[in-house]
């Protein structure tokens, strides 16, 4: 059912509102972190590119070929879709970002639910990949399905390896500035969730991340035959990974605060006209205490300043029960979110410098590594630009209220990535809640989030298409500075 | 083909030895550490119980029931085999203790082969359990086989649990002392290595093993969106590992070498003329340095101090590749190797205590639970017992040497559980080489352990019929006492 592009027609139609494309979408395991499921990655994709098909678009399944894991071996990669609807001289081009692998997920890991079937319990609708990315991606195709005449030319890119760091992808985009991305006007993400979980937010920077890995040693060994007489390598790693942050949150690496950008006056301002609620953040968390007390040292510290998670031990025993090996070659896993302006090759450096540092007091003879295998660069936007006010317009329509501007801890490198490439515009337009725990067990979305979401989208699409003139002319100033 | 008892006869006959029975025990993936394991171990307590009846021995399988694993789910127990072969009263009766169970093993651990084929390369042969302990339960059966009339009566006990720590099988040995167990003058366990790869040796001593579990956590985070604003449950953890050990290998629990046993002239000097080639250690272990540098150091940190090792960590990403995650319900996994006179419920105040201390200098919310859910008594016997000349005599009938007179840094609680309830001897009459890898990747006997072990515990058989009298006699002063 296709309406007129000069109403606003979509307030009240999508109550009835199908969810058979979600549920199909989210019964696809398409973890792109584990290689073993690969394939389901790519018919995910091949899902999507249907979806497009079907809404009419000109759809480009991108081959990329293969990548090489760390362990050497080499994985197909899923092709990246760029996808083409309206050619309109006098519509503006908006260029839509989203993917449809997930990250890792089993009902053992404590869902209540299967993590594969979308179920619906008090108005959320839980699934791995409800929020992050596929409820989005979807919301957006049920936008563009609900007009009879769209009043914007639109774009696609829809990958399949986000959760993996996206291999392949930049330079793909690099190649396409001047063909299948130079007809877009700007960009829009809508792969993160707001801070509250009723009032809209639109999302102005995100936090870079690096992953580290550090391993030591080769064989397993019994701890009855070798244990006390040999410098164990999960001893090594645990004092490795000891010495990277204190009690308080704060990174021990020296240097890695040093570039930090220096917190103004104004957008002190800024923070503390944010609605946060900081218990509601604290249940939504299951968190007891914070390390911060105030709304503002909460948040600075979630956006603005670096931390360092401690994700887990590769080689060591992981299963219920006791196994009295030595593990021999463990491999730790944590990652730095970085910020303006941090620079990738300096943290991985000072990284590197100190672990090595610390490891060589130990006097192990164990062999120590340390590699970034992904890294990616934090973002921020200029919240004046004409993008921002289309969404924060279309929040109001849809919402009757403003959204606050805020930044996410998280990284979405492929904000920073369209940034730099084109350097046109591009806005973070969340319609997940904060609670809806991306990455987490029980991940959801509401189905009144994914209800409005997509009208939030369609409204985004006539306010955008009402400032056609001022966002070509601020896609002039950027591309000429 | 059975053998008249009194003469030498199996120096040469068992060239052409059958594997076939060692192929199929060792293709039963009777891991006992896994309990969606336990049908297989069952069925491998089945088929040593068939091979003792083949034997003509009378076999009982004794049911345990069910026992609870940490997450509350209860798991079917294997039944314990009691067999009983021989009455004769004018012989003596040896209790050969074994178990068929094994340690977790998986090809993509680094095995070279499959863990569950038997695969002979160069005279080794490989698989799990192949000297841990299928193949030295095997050699004594074999053995028993090759004589026509036994010249001594034997009793079997042969568990499917001990890899898991025996759960049940105290209390059926207690229960047993006045009946099955009450016959047995001696016992033999054969379930540890040689301290070199060639010379044989006896064992009088195990180190005890204590295991612990360190918890914290509740729900998974992402490292975005709770990144530095939070106290990781995984920070925590690592931190109270680190806590344990320092880089030299001591303990740094206050107070836990207070009742180690203090070491005699007497005990320094047997020390002194052990053969032990620390550079075949070394390279067995693929280790490029040890701890201490003396050969009486490392025997003395293996055999009769303290280790502590940390095993891993569940809960937390473990697999290939790179999950953001912040894991929340995390727990670790360690173990001290105690040794006369620690004394396993002061151990785990001391524990408990302090890691208690460190984890409330962190100040963090999170909830630390300590548990310790198996611990072993270290085991110590009299090497002038007449047990061990017995075994010393039938080595050097084989070996044409003396065996070396050993501990074990590993814990065989069962040593310790048959002395203390029977009060008779005990003796650990080892077959395996020290590069046997029990618990490791790549686990194997050589082809020529089994055989001469299989002749060792015939010749066991004649020598200890000869010291009849003398046993009986040491027997009832043990129990006198």
């Amino acid at each position: 059912q296709r309406h007129n592009s000069t109403e606003p027609w979509f307030l009240d139609c999508l109550s009835c509102f199908p969810m058979q494309h979600l549920k199909e979408w989210v019964a696809v395991e398409s973890d792109s972190v584990q290689p073993d499921l690969r394939r389901e990655v790519i018919r995910m994709v091949t899902l999507a590119a249907d979806r497009l098909r079907a809404l009419g678009a000109t759809v480009h399944s991108v081959n990329l070929g293969s990548h090489q894991l760390p362990d050497g071996q080499s994985v197909l990669l899923p092709p990246v879709i760029l996808a083409e609807l309206g050619q309109d001289p006098q519509k503006p081009t908006v260029c839509f970002y989203g993917h449809v692998d997930v990250q890792p997920a089993k009902k053992e890991d404590g869902w209540k639910t299967d993590p594969y079937t979308l179920t619906e319990i008090n108005g959320n609708l839980y699934g791995r990949g409800a929020t992050d990315n596929k409820g989005p991606v979807l919301a957006w195709i049920n936008a563009v399905e609900t007009f009879r005449a769209l009043p914007v030319n639109l774009r696609f890119v829809i990958e399949g390896m986000e959760e993996a760091g996206s291999p392949g992808l930049q330079r793909l985009l690099e190649g396409e500035r001047r063909r299948f991305l130079a007809a877009a006007d700007c960009f829009v993400l809508s792969d993160n969730v707001w801070l509250s979980r009723r009032k809209p937010a639109l999302t102005y920077g995100t936090r870079g991340s690096a992953c580290f890995l550090v391993e030591s040693g080769d064989k397993d060994l019994h701890s009855g035959t070798f244990g006390g007489i040999i410098h164990e390598p999960m001893t090594d790693l645990v004092a490795l990974l000891d010495s990277l942050v204190d009690p308080t949150g704060h990174i021990r690496i020296p240097g890695i605060y040093d570039s930090v950008a220096a917190l103004t006056e104004e957008e002190r301002k800024l923070y503390e006209s944010i609605e946060f609620d900081m218990e509601e953040h604290k249940s939504n968390s299951g968190v007891k205490r914070f390390l911060y007390d105030t709304k503002e040292e909460i948040l600075l510290h979630l956006w603005r300043y670096p931390s360092l998670s401690i994700h887990g031990i590769e080689g060591a025993f992981h299963e219920p029960g006791i196994k009295t090996v030595i593990p021999a070659k463990v491999t730790g896993k944590f990652s730095i979110r970085q910020v303006p302006h941090m620079e990738l090759s300096v943290i991985k450096q000072q990284v590197v410098e100190y672990l090595e540092d610390v490891f060589s007091k130990r006097k192990s003879p164990n062999k120590l590594s340390v590699s970034m295998p992904l890294g990616a660069k934090p973002w921020l936007a200029d919240i004046n630009d004409p993008v921002y006010t289309a969404a924060r317009r279309a929040v109001r329509t849809v919402f009757r209220e403003d959204p606050d501007f805020i930044r996410d801890g998280s990284t979405i490198p492929i904000a920073r990535m369209f940034q730099t490439i084109t350097q046109k515009s591009v806005i973070m337009l969340p319609i997940g809640a904060a609670d809806d725990g991306e990455h987490s067990q029980n991940e959801k979305i509401s189905r009144h989030n994914y209800i409005e979401g997509t009208k939030v989208f369609a409204a985004f699409f006539l306010e955008i298409a009402k400032l056609h003139e001022q966002l070509q002319q601020t896609s002039k100033t950027k591309t000429d500075n």
